[in-house]
């Protein structure tokens, strides 16, 4: 028999049994006072997790329709600054040039972000800036806080993906100056795919620029939402899983929640470097290892197919591999959502055996799992 | 005790208990075999509907979403001509002007559309025609053929909203003429809210433009597709729930379907003009109602808050009234999806009984009902 699936990958996430409930639920009218209510309650929910006062308003779509509605509806800007070291920093870029000129800003997939050169972007000009806060691709935790004060040195308006920190680590977006924020539902929320949310500061709005994507405009969402209903059909069920989500995190605690996760991650990267592999990121004195992604470069000794095959196929656990050129050169552990103790040890002694049976190198170190998290 | 609750609007309509049951499930990774066959069912399975050999894709996001990226994403012309009458057809005309030239046709909602007016601004250059199928907000059903005919004599691309005729309504692209068309998932699919379908047949690619939001990149869609992928997360629950929707309309049988739809709307119609009220559409020789969901004027001697108000309260069973300027002058019961003879006698029995309450002039007319559907 296959084992059942477990999820360890950067989301979607493996779901609690109270949100498939929700989930599966018979439909609502979206333009009933039950589903207002529900729409109400997860934008109110979702401002401390983003460390806003501002609005947020909800996109079916995925987290990309989440970041292109924020560039795109605030583009009225003459150059925009697009910060990458990984996969989804460049993706900023990849939208951003269908509305202003890019300055693309890239560094190599791993490598922190240089300040100085973000200093420089700007010095030529540039309005809007992009960044992840949590770069999936690679691991990294991107220094959030220093690019938001440069930034604000030249008054330009800051975009940051939190699609993979909102709600398992610390933002604050009205406290370190960022003006939009993204979220996407399937990550640290603990929910299914299809939804992004976008937190929106009041000086986004001088930029607006009408000739945003109709289906991608903050605005109209910010005008639906004073009603607590969304311009176009919402994805119903995915909100009815959202807020069930939202009201698990409400009563676990959002400092207890960053504190979990940030252990769990730790728990995993003090076993691979226990266990003689290397963590991925080349962090700098403003970067650190990711709390809700861990990315460990793949050992001699065994293949990608090897590792995660056998770990789907005898364990029934699904972990990534890299994306892009970082195929089989490194694999990635997810700790986001509602994951506890027990998936994360699961994991990594599943790793370990499937490891030590191939003859790869490495020393059993479930022990500093216990260590880190008791 | 309040009822439960019945949804006989025109979409997100009332899911079967099975597509509820593929709705609450566990997640699984959508870069999994597990999702790419469920992507290729229903990616296969949706072509019949369409009535065409072309390419079907399927976006996150509401059936806007994909109007959105069939006019975007060919919207390398010099001029659309957007046929309207109604709402949906105006949003065409909404969505289309940021990315070209657009000249509205623009019909009195209700109205048919005289096919003379569409030569005519064909005639002036434009190069794609939009209109909806079926138009919700009006209950009448569009000429397609007749549209299709027109634009080809010009040559020019046919994008026709197909939102709430697909799986309900003879839908014939390849043989129409229509170039490119979109369904909602939550209309006579029976699914719910959160993905849009769009069929694409090749001459729309001498259209396509490279500047297109990047959410609503069909290119980009059509190349995962081989490899039965999404290019972003898909909204897994509902890829999930859309299969299962797929395989109780092969079960039910396509051609059963669409008369099963047809028989349902007739009776609703015969029960409503031997009641003594009016349909709202205004018909010409090539437009009909629609089979899919049915506008009513209100009557004298009671108010739509009286009217729908008590029908969700007193029987739980929702229906739509009417939107924007035709707020209180109509109401509109949708019958798509997997509706049944027992749904619409409920409700039109509900309506008598509050119509009649009131001391609104009807006669009761449920024989209408049997009649038509035995």
């Amino acid at each position: 028999m296959k084992p059942e699936n477990l999820l360890m990958i950067p989301g979607p996430v493996q779901l609690h049994e109270r949100i498939i409930k929700a989930l599966g639920s018979q439909m609502i009218s979206h333009r009933s006072k039950d589903f207002e209510e529900v729409y109400e309650y997860c934008r109110e929910a979702l401002k401390p997790l983003f460390g806003t006062k501002g609005d947020v308003v909800i996109i079916s779509g995925s987290g990309t329709a989440g970041m292109e509605a924020a560039v795109a509806s605030f583009s009225k800007v003459r150059k925009i600054t697009c910060v990458s070291n990984g996969k989804f920093g460049e993706r900023f870029a990849e939208i951003a040039w269908r509305y202003a000129e890019v300055d693309h800003v890239k560094f190599e997939w791993g490598d922190s972000i240089d300040l100085d050169k973000v200093r420089e972007s700007l010095e030529n000009g540039s309005e809007m800036v992009t960044f992840v806060h949590n770069e999936t691709s690679t691991g990294i935790l991107n220094p959030a806080r220093e690019i938001c004060k440069i930034a604000k040195e030249y008054d330009a308006l800051v975009v940051m993906d939190g699609i993979t920190s909102v709600g398992g680590d610390e933002v604050r977006m009205d406290e370190w100056g960022v003006d939009v924020c993204i979220v996407g539902s399937q990550k640290c929320l603990g929910a299914p795919p299809g939804l992004a949310a976008v937190a929106i500061n009041e000086k986004a709005w001088e930029f607006y620029n009408e000739r945003v994507p109709y289906y991608l405009d903050l605005k109209a969402y910010v005008k639906k939402a004073e009603k607590n209903q969304t311009p176009y059909t919402p994805a119903v069920p995915l909100f009815l899983a959202l807020k069930e989500a939202l009201k698990i995190i409400e009563e676990e605690g959002l400092e207890n929640r960053i504190e979990r996760h940030r252990r769990l991650a730790k728990a995993v990267r003090e076993w691979a470097i226990e266990a003689g592999l290397e963590l991925f990121p080349r962090l700098n004195e403003y970067s650190s290892y990711s709390n809700t992604v861990t990315a460990i470069k793949m050992p001699k000794g065994i293949t990608d197919s090897e590792l995660r095959g056998t770990l789907r196929n005898e364990f029934g656990i699904t972990i990534s591999g890299g994306q892009e050129h970082l195929k089989g050169k490194i694999f990635r552990i997810g700790n986001m959502g509602n994951v506890s103790k027990r998936e994360i040890v699961a994991t990594l002694a599943a790793i370990e055996s499937v490891m030590l049976r191939k003859g790869v190198e490495i020393k059993p170190a479930l022990n500093k799992v216990y260590e880190v998290l008791g």
